[in-house]
């Protein structure tokens, strides 16, 4: 059905001529028709408006070719459907103006109906299919309930996210109940988002590489772990933790069909840590992208010789930045595209 | 001549009946006693004034009793030094008005006299060696390279360093001929604190774990090694890498007496990766300071007992953050003073 069906090849372990590629953020800041866009409309009018989030996730698509489309969209929205408010504010960031701090403000949030408070996502998916026409599949995506409550308890962005990590150690039940409440909506969240169209799911969990190992597994792992059980049956799941290297090999037993894995993490670890079966997807220094155009194309047939060609999908180990020139972009998804074993 | 001589024995391996213990920047903002320095002093003026400095480096050994000392001071005194201009703003951080950003703001970084620009640190080691009294060893400390110029470049602290990376990875002849001053500063810097008293240096590499492995190697450990080729035969050499996990093999060959560890790698994989034999130093997590003191106290035996008492010293794994209680501090050094085997 979906006529560029590498990437669902790769998600499955099949042996391919060379692995797919997509960029995380692929549908950003660095591309000057997605900036023509950011000039017109807010950050939320954007997510909210079916024609422009879908237009938005086609783009790159339409310029480098990948081999997967991910939504335009935001982790932020699960907040703010939770009755958390939250502000984009220019040249800052994600804010939310009453972050949440004790007891009550976790009674306070609420399980949303997610057609309802969340039904504008499901009408981009519709017409981002649309738009795609089959080409290539569908990426949804969710942050994973940590990093959500990350941003809930700190109110905005952080080096190390202390507040965040205080309040689950001074306040362990209150955090749970928070995180249950948090992983409930995105259960619904991406349940819907797979009825309306997502071919593949991917968890993003920025924050769990602040957490030892023990409390990665308590605070994080074990909430997204409820969400790869509630969905593998249904659609592909890609599980990706920034800096979470330490719990690769037990996330390599979860159902997900792939593991994200970021730039300080070795091809040759990487393997090691998850087992040597699992499909991964990685893991470019986003920053290696301001190296000139031939030597990120070097950087590139290195990564995919030392990962393997197979059970391999090329990616950036986090989200493209905005100060990337589009023919450095241009070039990462063409060394790819020139692989030859 | 050290009468608590835990700390220096811990570095040369020996058996001892419990590991010394002390904490990253345990002269600070959760004392009180240092907020009434802080209240009446601006941040350079505390540095640069030696009774101030030693008076703030001896705070905590009095209330605490830690086995190790030290000194107050910043990384960025190197910079300043430099020629580069440092402000620390309140409630910001950091903050360099001129980055470097071109060949020509690296032609102008000056290789200092460190006794000329810097011999107020030597000032405040002589004034803390007279007021400690031989009781603990006293610990001088830089910033590695890479890190130094990750604020020379970025101009403030930030999520990613971005404009640092691609700093460097654009133009990687002016960034290797910025790291060499930076080390060629740094080393004098360290031998004059040497002379000045110091009984063993700690290098900080805050940011190495921004930087992929053969990244590391290329732009902030072939730095580190020239500084502890330099030193190690003069006094101990401690390395911490945050976020340096995959860098601990290369670091245990090195020549440093210890290498300090975050609390993402756990007492297990530290000593696989380090290979054994070497004294491991961290790794709790600050964040976990604000966990109630009978469960700090439980969680440093555990991490005692996974790391072993011997080739060992308790630390957390970054600086105690400002909001730790001073319950809880005592805590967690009661905790290892208490250690039964």
């Amino acid at each position: 059905m979906i006529k560029n069906d590498l990437f669902l090849r790769a998600l499955k372990g099949e042996i391919v001529h060379r692995p797919p590629v997509w960029m995380m953020r692929q549908a950003g800041r660095y591309l000057p028709e997605f900036m023509k866009i950011k000039g017109k409309y807010d950050f939320f009018t954007r997510c909210r408006t079916p024609e422009l989030a879908s237009e938005i996730t086609v783009q790159p698509i339409r310029r480098f070719g990948m081999d997967a489309a991910i939504l335009f969209s935001d982790i932020l929205v699960i907040p703010q459907a939770m009755n958390v408010e939250v502000e984009m504010k220019p040249d800052f960031g994600p804010y939310l103006p009453n972050p949440i701090r004790d007891q009550k403000a976790v009674d306070n949030v609420i399980i949303p109906d997610v057609y309802e408070d969340l039904g504008y996502v499901m009408e981009a998916i519709k017409a981002t299919k649309e738009k795609l026409n089959d080409e290539v599949p569908l990426i949804g995506f969710a942050g994973s309930p940590w990093t959500i409550l990350c941003y809930m308890v700190q109110g905005q962005g952080s080096k190390n996210f202390d507040k965040a990590k205080g309040f689950c150690f001074s306040n362990p039940i209150a955090a749970h109940q928070l995180l249950q409440k948090i992983t409930d909506t995105t259960v619904a969240y991406l349940k819907a988002k797979i009825t309306a169209g997502v071919d593949v799911v991917q968890i993003f969990d920025s924050w769990g590489g602040m957490l030892s190992p023990s409390d990665y597994q308590e605070y994080s792992w074990k909430y997204i772990q409820q969400i790869i059980d509630a969905l593998k049956d249904k659609v592909p799941v890609i599980a990706f933790g920034k800096g979470c290297w330490f719990a690769l090999h037990e996330m390599s037993k979860s159902g997900a069909a792939a593991l994200g894995v970021d730039w300080t993490c070795s091809a040759r670890n990487a393997r090691y840590l998850s087992g040597g079966n699992i499909t991964l997807q990685g893991n470019f220094d986003p920053s290696r992208l301001l190296s000139p155009p031939l030597e990120i194309k070097k950087r590139v047939h290195q990564m995919i010789n030392e990962f393997g060609k197979d059970k391999y999908i090329v990616n950036l180990g986090h989200g493209i930045l905005p100060n990337i020139p589009v023919d450095n972009a241009k070039a990462f998804i063409d060394a790819v595209k020139e692989y030859k074993v």
